[in-house]
């Protein structure tokens, strides 16, 4: 069994992989950590619970970071709803106390070792919090899977960055200035894998009760990337595809790089080799450069059923 | 053999990449058109005589373009010196006329289509104008290596761009843009590959004839790039690899994706994936991400002796 702790700001593509995660057979998912992103942490949280309900899988959840290390975060609701879920699930009732996410975090690594691997698809605030906190952690872990950055590509936010890493860019620089054994899957092949319309339509008639369940954000989703990137034929399945990478690493071909992340203004979050680290060291990062998008189309769409 | 003409700015990496393919036993280099580029082209074009004099081998060169498609281009000499040799030639002493290198292209095009590689070291506008003169020969040709841009990594002119693609990136843009069939050898991978201070003394001291003959210039570039570069424990081999990756194509791996060239000045000569044409046909240019660096380096000092 491949343990997973889950790091995630459910948001729709998050809710797909939590979904996801719970289906597969090999993967036991001991826990999520939740932080702001797409909608502010208590709705990421309430999201993560319900989609864990949805899923009738019983897995700890915990609240993280509500906001950047150090900038501010506006929510504009237009890809994920205001609620995080296609304005599916409307306004959290009331907030909840729970341990601290990056406690949490620090916990299992020391528990689980280098048999855990960390699913981060969200900001990566928890995950540098939990490095400040306990440096050690960074050669504990097994492996780390960031759904972040655009390496090859043009970004989503910018032309320069990606949500993941723009929102959080300290964050980011951190986790990957660190020694974290990370493989980056950035949209440099998230883009290549592809929810349609005709997907969620066969959910919404003939699907199982999870994917019925899910259909209406997926729905919202769709919609959303339809007005934002017309040159999409469908929207990406960004944070699914972070969890189909730590289940079969062999999805996508790595390349070894260093990776910095820009932090002045004129190409804010942007992901690209970083010079200083190159030819010095093994790079303990993997970048994904090319994925088998009909390989993981096939089994997340098997899994959700 | 493998037939390749060369089209070239040289430039001092160029003069090593000349060397290195007139000693390739299996190269044919049919010929070598010039254009602008590290010097204006009356000097790369004299420049380029007397590499092949050095090398001591008879081949056809031709000038071309004098400028940029539609900007101007100023010269520094910081790294080529102003002579383009690391001013060990000085200048020149009479320009001279030949055949026009775009119709000398488009010639060898036509008299051996899918049998010439094409090796481009210096700025794109030889290609483009042979591009916009006869736009059939995208279909004709076996293969384009080009030498420029940079995909996973930094530039070295800006943080966005390398040098090849920024002194004409209208001509890059539309060569990239054709349905030629590029490798795109970019910093990704030439950065991989360095000449030291240790390989030019070997050089110096007990090299070929050759090699004497190249390691003044070669000691110039090297010093260029210790100020220039720092971070870099030698300079790098852009234009050598291009030929290598002509004569040796699975020196590198690559990964099939259409490339676009940013043409605003925010990120001028910048390329990444051009999402314009992804997924809408099967992209064909493939760009270098990984490179046997060893392999190369031990061929190339092996050829120059």
């Amino acid at each position: 069994m491949q343990k997973i702790l889950m790091d995630v700001d459910t948001g729709i593509d998050d809710a797909l992989a939590i979904a996801y995660a719970a289906a597969l057979p090999h993967v036991e998912l001991i826990g999520i950590t939740t932080t702001y992103g797409m909608a502010p942490v208590d709705f990421s949280y309430r999201n993560t619970c319900k989609i864990l309900e949805y899923a009738e899988v019983d897995v700890p959840v915990w609240k993280g970071a509500e906001n950047p290390l150090t900038r501010t975060r506006a929510y504009s609701g237009r890809i994920h709803g205001t609620d995080g879920l296609g304005n599916t699930l409307g306004p959290v009732e009331a907030p909840v106390a729970t341990r601290h996410a990056v406690d949490a975090m620090i916990e299992h690594i020391y528990k689980y070792k280098s048999e855990l691997t960390i699913v981060a698809t969200a900001p990566l605030t928890n995950l540098a919090m939990a490095l400040a906190k306990a440096p050690e952690i960074a050669e504990m872990v097994g492996r780390v899977v960031i759904m972040g950055g655009a390496v090859m590509t043009v970004g989503n936010v910018t032309k320069f960055a990606e949500a993941n890493i723009i929102i959080d860019p300290e964050a980011a620089s951190l986790v990957f200035g660190s020694t974290l054994p990370i493989t980056m899957v950035g949209l440099d092949v998230t883009r290549k894998t592809l929810l349609t319309a005709r997907d969620v339509k066969r959910w919404r008639d003939g699907g199982s009760k999870l994917a019925q369940r899910l259909a209406p954000s997926a729905q919202f989703y769709l919609d959303a990337y339809k007005e934002l990137h017309p040159y999409l034929p469908g929207c990406a399945l960004h944070d699914p595809l972070a969890v189909g990478v730590a289940a079969y690493p062999d999805l996508v071909r790595t390349i070894p790089m260093f990776i910095q992340v820009d932090l002045e203004e004129d190409a804010l979050g942007r992901t690209t080799e970083d010079l200083n680290r190159t030819g010095k060291a093994e790079p303990t990062t993997r970048v994904s450069v090319q994925v088998d998008a009909d390989r993981f189309m096939n089994d997340f769409f098997h899994r959700i059923g």
